[in-house]
């Protein structure tokens, strides 16, 4: 059974708010195309970014920060040891982690590491539903780091992906899906725009990072997180002349997001029947 | 004997439409100064944009993508392997690839690399005046990564560099220059603020691999895409307060270029002379 | 004693001028988080930037280059070792370089590296209050790459480090510090929304190399560089709608800063009594 949670206007403000106070260093392990934007995104936030990757500063870095946020887009080898090194001292020093397993399902190697970091249960997993159905080994018709399905679709996935790592997965796209083992949070945030800027997934990663370590409910974390990033993209939308100035709006709108925009609902009936 | 062709707004408006339709995966080997700026353009026009490059990942994706283009740009030895496994997948699945060779002429192991490359015949390399005459053996008067030298200075080795690859040359500056070792395209389009933005001319050659990858003649393709970005340029001069803003603006004019700007033109007599 | 020095609007406009005059190519040994601004930093600002970093590239280029300049964010041992080579070819060839010691004092591989280049005697460190308190041993406060010391606890520090390295030494904060082993010039230019923007340090490191080219007086270079980047952030507040419009407005206002704005001044007492 499963069962539906709500995320209010004023859980969000209290979220926000925690993420300004303690404003928690998010260790980003990440790639050259998102780097700057992911770290202006969490400044934005309130949030304080750091991107060591240096294989003798990784491990005790994680350990220190408040959440360590792992993003596959452009793995290499080598980039692939830090992140296993960073998510390892994470977990042992008891800080949330979160994975955005950019490319799984439709780049092999990427699938493997993918789930190897699964193994290791990480506190959360975002992704599109291709790589989502690709982690578990459903074929998601993704091209590149496209998704060729809706988030719906990655609902069981998903599901039973939480299951398996005891954390938390969120799929999103037109709907956002936040599940763990038995409960779920919809979402229909968001702006059709965002697809034109690169990037805006593997922040909404670093930003759930963020939200997770200031957190005690892991999926309620997850979906302020999701819901903050929706709510920019649309107060962005509404400003935005194009992709490009969507994206410096979309900063702007992290800055000071409108809780009040919020539209978290129950899962649709879709969904609920096939969980 | 030159053959001049011209583009005209309406086989730039059906390129357009062909990108938008088919939505090219473009499979870019760059580097972190232009990675943001490069993906953002390319998804800004209607392209996918994907920038894979472990060494266990890249070979099966730049075969499986619809065009491969490499940068030059902060080239290392390891970026430089990836790239020759890249080059040589997309060549042997029939891909048409590019090159932007960033820094030939004034930095040896530039040189000598993007020499090699063009050996492996690339559909289109596009360069400033100073990179493609570098490519040939000739002082362009290069200092870091600009050009010393006005594109037309560099028609004559572009055609020597087209007859030697087979391929498309592209000389990009105040005036463009596409040629193959028969036919010579001038567009007149850009603005001189686009030279304190970054990466516009790595940009540039992304968006040659999108319209090289739907274009049955390779030369209309390269053209096209240069039309493309110095109209974008212009519409964005025009409401920029500076460079940031320009690069703002360009990104968004890229969402929508207006074709009816296009400046195609007879190649000027010298440059006829020249060739 | 400290001798204090001041920079006024003229000999700000005449370093300016001399910037733009001789477009002198810096060299930036930075990291993907910041590379693309930096760059754009230095092309808004009139300046030409590279960032070569090939092992067998980045000697001859750091000669020839008109400035170096080393950021330590992102340090890998590889990175590391391009550094090394491109500061000891600058030194070589007579070119002033710089170092930005990102995280020194938080993550102890970066500050053993950091004091490694501080001994090879750099043209000038810019540093927050942690990463110059890191440098010379004393605790800083510092949690990742941000400072938890205002900049004048650390004038005491960056005077002992000028001594040492024969060089200049800069803290920056809601005042900046520039000091040489006898003289201390004080900047009160700059907006507290710049800490929302990454790499808003890196780029005024990088603008110091810029400047440091131009200028026969070192301390008087590094000052106006840290000028120029405060007036530009404070005109870029004035627009700003917040963080993401900041960084735009930042690149559009640094194409053309206002000397009038100068806020330089003589230190204030404390400082004074703290050298």
């Amino acid at each position: 059974m499963t069962i539906s949670v709500t995320i209010t206007p004023d859980t969000l403000t209290a979220c926000l708010a925690a993420v300004r106070a303690r404003r928690p260093l998010v260790h980003n392990l990440t790639n050259a195309v998102v780097a700057n934007f992911t770290a202006n995104a969490l400044l934005a936030l309130g949030a304080a970014p750091a991107m060591v990757e240096g294989a003798d500063e990784v491990s005790a870095f994680a350990a220190a920060a408040d959440a360590v946020v792992v993003n596959l887009g452009m793995l290499t080898a080598a980039r692939a040891g830090v992140m296993r090194q960073a998510v390892i001292a994470a977990a042992a020093a008891g800080k949330p982690w979160a994975v955005d397993p950019v490319g799984a399902g439709a780049i092999p190697a990427r699938t493997a590491f993918a789930r190897e970091l699964c193994h290791l249960r990480p506190t959360a997993i975002r992704g599109n539903a291709s790589e989502i159905l690709g982690l578990v080994g459903e074929a998601g018709g993704g091209r590149g780091v496209d998704s060729g399905a809706a988030s719906d679709a990655a609902i069981a996935a998903a599901r039973n992906l939480a299951a398996m790592t005891g954390g938390i997965v969120a799929v999103t796209g037109a709907v956002d899906y936040i599940v763990d083992s038995t409960r779920c949070v919809a979402l229909r945030n968001g702006h059709e725009m965002m697809t034109q800027v690169t990037g805006m997934g593997c922040a909404a990663t670093a930003i759930v990072g963020a939200c997770l370590s200031v957190s005690d409910d892991a999926l309620l974390g997850v979906a302020h997180a999701l819901a903050i990033t929706g709510i920019a993209g649309e107060m962005a939308a509404r400003v935005a002349r194009g992709p490009g100035s969507l994206q410096v709006a979309y900063l702007d709108a992290l800055a000071a997001p409108d809780p009040a925009l919020l539209r978290a609902e129950l899962p649709a009936d879709g969904a609920a029947q096939r969980t």
